[in-house]
């Protein structure tokens, strides 16, 4: 696979599949970052919406690499940055992708296509060794973001993800595959190169992981998963909850009603985010008016930790591979064991027990 | 793996991984079922809800088989019937269950735990060979039927699948593993085996079925990649609509509006179905009084094949995988591309490439 040989020359510190921690906003800070590449990942920093802290971030996470032993190649930093850019802020941002050289920036949900673009274009002037990774959801979204920024990755998320994503769309199953067809340069369009695919959505263990393998990607996000991780910027409610939490595709709902409690707006129509079900769904399903439910909401954030889970309040965003994270583990015991893992699972079936005739 | 040995044991015509025609009401009769398993899959006769024609499609897949040369071992029939099992007569499949002996019998949306424990009692009494199949889409469902019925199989259905299925739920990105790990056996409690997984929902081509493999599947099963066969008993505006559509998250959605608009009454709350979209589910999400669709459905019906589109009303039923069906196949040529693709797939990863360190 091709991709895998190009995501090992621009990441030299990495052991492919690669393993990827996604930018979740206030929750994948320097360390978590860090301690991903340190397991030959690639960790990002979740920068999301606000700027503000993008900086000390930065530099909290440049003191935790010194210390450490990981091979950067090229000198850039060896973690990603990630923005939501409907909200992030140009200006603050490219001053610091130039002074400190992120691997890669991650680009999500976008306000226009010209808006992508222009994030694209300043982020490779500002260092030309970062590498553009664009996030989508559909092969609409693919081909458009391939127009306007040909990025070097293309992060394919399905509808298992947690947190935010299109409201409509496939799982992995068939968007990676669709995409793949798509975005690969037809006969006489050799433009642009193929970009590399990574897998998101639902991938929690070494099973998904070989699955998005199969499915056409070399490198994979896990964000759920490490929500159980020592290095999760989350509260122990929250984190107490991704561990209780089974039976995903049941316990998790995607909605809008969680951002509209906390009061965060922004968001397009076509996005929403999944979450584990709890009291503010359920009340928000059967017709509770919204004003009420935020107050019952508020209450709730004054408990603190015994404000999550099913019979509470807070959020908690999670994929569909919540029923799949059982334990608490170290950000890099995570990535070492989903990615040998996954070349477990890749072995067995290779060795002909399944896929042998009669 | 130890459910392929199983299935080679079960079906001995088959090769693996198997791949499984899934019982389209309606669409998958005898003669898709028997070219299924002629090519060394499982072909599956819809029944559906409707009983009265099982006995004349039973006696055409006999003639059908009795001129070809499946090997069958244990003299079962080498196809299967799949049952809805709410709207199905129980007293009219056991007698012709009995006379034919299919391979296997594919229950799904039970009116009970009690009824399907039913239907698994005396379909094995009438033909103890026949092995009993029990469509789930959520762990809960899969430990229920379990308990209820102890089935050989586990048809894990994802909620990429087309036409019926939960309305809530995950993708066998997450819900098969989840699946696998809570049908096992544990320590102690080994009151019954393990049952063979079989992997169904938005698989359409050979990328399919290895990620399914690697997710813990030794076979798949494949609605609407057939759908887009000579063998689909379906209308040429039916089939063009699914050469056409793509985009697959994008271009379907699940709704229950398909069904009321046909006046299909019956299935419960929890159930609906996942279709192509056009202007009845358009119309009925921007509010129209589903008595005035109605009746613009009626009009479209008339109109034959050009009521198919997505400007039109005609019900395409299909997963997501709907943007990978490309091209009209023989369901046998399907059957043998999918399964030595996957090997193919599989092959590929396994050659170090990907999964080879630095």
């Amino acid at each position: 696979m091709e991709g895998a040989r190009q995501l090992r020359e621009d990441y030299p510190w990495i052991h492919t599949p690669l393993v990827v921690g996604a930018p979740m906003r206030l929750i994948a800070l320097a360390d978590m970052a860090v301690e991903i590449s340190k397991a030959g990942g690639l960790g990002f920093i979740g920068v999301g919406t606000d700027t503000s802290t993008l900086c000390s971030d930065l530099q909290a996470a440049a003191k935790l690499i010194d210390k450490s032993s990981i091979k950067t190649g090229h000198s850039v930093m060896p973690i990603g940055v990630g923005f939501i850019n409907w909200g992030a802020d140009l200006s603050t941002a490219i001053p610091l992708i130039a002074q400190y050289q992120p691997a890669a920036v991650w680009f999500f949900a976008p306000t226009s296509m010209s808006s992508l673009s222009k994030w694209t274009t300043q982020t490779r002037n500002a260092s030309p060794r970062t590498k553009v990774w664009v996030q989508i959801g559909s092969v609409k979204e693919a081909v458009e973001a391939m127009q306007a920024a040909r990025p070097d990755v293309l992060v394919v998320q399905g509808t298992d993800a947690g947190g935010h994503g299109l409201a409509q769309g496939a799982s992995l199953i068939t968007l990676l595959p669709e995409v793949s067809d798509n975005v690969s340069p037809k006969c006489g369009e050799g433009r642009y190169p193929q970009p590399i695919l990574i897998a998101a959505g639902g991938i929690a263990d070494a099973r998904g992981v070989a699955a998005a393998l199969a499915l056409g990607a070399p490198g994979v996000v896990l964000g759920t998963r490490f929500l159980a991780s020592p290095e999760a910027n989350i509260s122990k409610g929250y984190r107490d909850e991704i561990l209780r939490a089974n039976d995903g595709g049941q316990s998790t709902a995607r909605s809008k009603i969680y951002d509209n409690l906390r009061g965060i707006a922004g968001w397009a129509e076509t996005h929403n985010a999944r979450g584990v079900i709890n009291k503010s769904y359920v009340d928000a399903m059967a017709g509770m008016d919204e004003e009420e439910n935020q107050k019952l909401y508020e209450e709730e954030v004054k408990k603190g930790d015994a404000g999550w889970g099913v019979e509470a309040r807070m959020t908690t965003y999670a994929g569909s591979g919540v029923g799949l994270v059982r334990d608490v583990k170290p950000a890099g015991d995570i990535v070492r064991e989903v990615r040998e893992g996954s070349r477990a699972v890749l072995e067995g079936l290779s060795g002909g027990a399944v896929v042998g005739k009669l």
